[in-house]
């Protein structure tokens, strides 16, 4: 019930010389929703640690197929997959939905986050305000 | 004997508004340093289909210490860690030497790589030509 | 009557360590908003040419206040405002409407275009067809 | 005396389809070359200011020839061409040097920059420090 969707429309300057959407935009596409997700569409109480220092500690992207420049914007699903004591998980999948009922699977991804004290770098442990607003988007 | 270095100096522009390298740009430091690898110190015979037409099809990073913005460039090692039929794999380490000759690791990345034949989309072998010239960046 | 308009929604990545949308960015804005202008809404026949070899020859940009990050997309106003024999100009405002029926002005710009052979970097000149393309949009 | 020449080595991300420096990437490079002077050469008193807040208000560019990947750096030459109460000039020139001694140009540019107090929004006046600074580059 929590997956969050963000509309994205690719740009011409997305494009590289292969006329694909570059692999290194996919990861930008991903922080676009993530950001939507957490710090637009989050409730405002206790969400504003997620917003002011949060780092990705680690990434990782299956690319299916290419996306390339068009009108309509590419839907980027993205949920929380797991909520731990000082990081969490998002994950992502970028498809559209097609007449048929299924989907056509452009890729998926998962980041690792761990909420941060931007002054010293110090990681620090998820508050209970902030677990709530994760357990919003957990699936 | 294999691994290659490339020196790449950060961008003011590459920082976010934590004053980091955006993670996102750390994908784009490992796709400069991999076209640096395999289309400039590769042998010029053979490479030309490596340089033509190779799509990622997975990116895994490991994030360890943010990388700031400083004259000194940052050291992105980085190798041929498989060869296979229709793809091969390249490892990286983004790490500074020190004194003590131990390394400041920032991170660590994978990506799986796939000649493809842009004209049609199609998934391609790894010819012997190529096969030769990623040989000598294995390890 | 010419007057094109392409909404432009900012990404969290477009901003710089001010928290605004970095003063390049501008330039990509109005890139976005050009392609959209002739390669989309153009008529297809007879805009081929301008789609596959137009090069900026001058740009200037004129800042009045910043952008920031916001849901609602930016109007980016832009019309032909000349057309010579080998080049032609495109002017830009980018500019909310607001309830008096005023404007509130982010900023506006002008590039100078030269339709170029890709192949030999030889400009050329506009062509009848590419010309009445543009005339749709002169104002 | 007070030119100030900036190496910037291009990436493969700053090509676009056309296989060229895109022109929004050129600014980057000015503002690189920029940053370099004002932040890193110029002499750390009085200079703070200008690297805490300094929008840019105009920008003009000129585009002779592209950009390509190369392995050598390109040359970007800066220096202050005007300094007024509340704003100042910096004039770029991108060019090889050519066996001859004449130049190869690639393109030329000028910024109008304000230091603005970032807090408010609001434009503010030179310093004599910084005014000491940026007459080092005035030519």
């Amino acid at each position: 019930m929590a997956r969050h969707t963000f509309l994205l429309k690719p740009r011409w300057s997305d494009l590289d010389a292969y006329g694909h959407v570059n692999n290194v935009t996919w990861l930008e596409y991903l922080q676009e929703a993530r950001v939507d997700m957490l710090f637009v569409h989050a409730p405002a109480e206790g969400s504003q640690g997620l917003a002011e220092g949060v780092l990705v500690v680690r990434a990782e992207i299956d690319y299916r197929r290419p996306m390339l420049l068009r009108q309509e914007p590419y839907p980027i699903h993205l949920w929380v997959s797991k909520i731990g004591g000082a990081s969490f998980t998002v994950s992502y999948q970028i498809a559209d939905d097609t007449h048929d009922g299924s989907s056509l699977v452009y890729g998926q991804a998962k980041t690792l986050l761990a909420p941060t004290d931007l002054a010293t770098g110090a990681p620090r442990r998820i508050t209970a305000d902030e677990r709530a607003v994760l357990a919003q988007f957990l699936e």
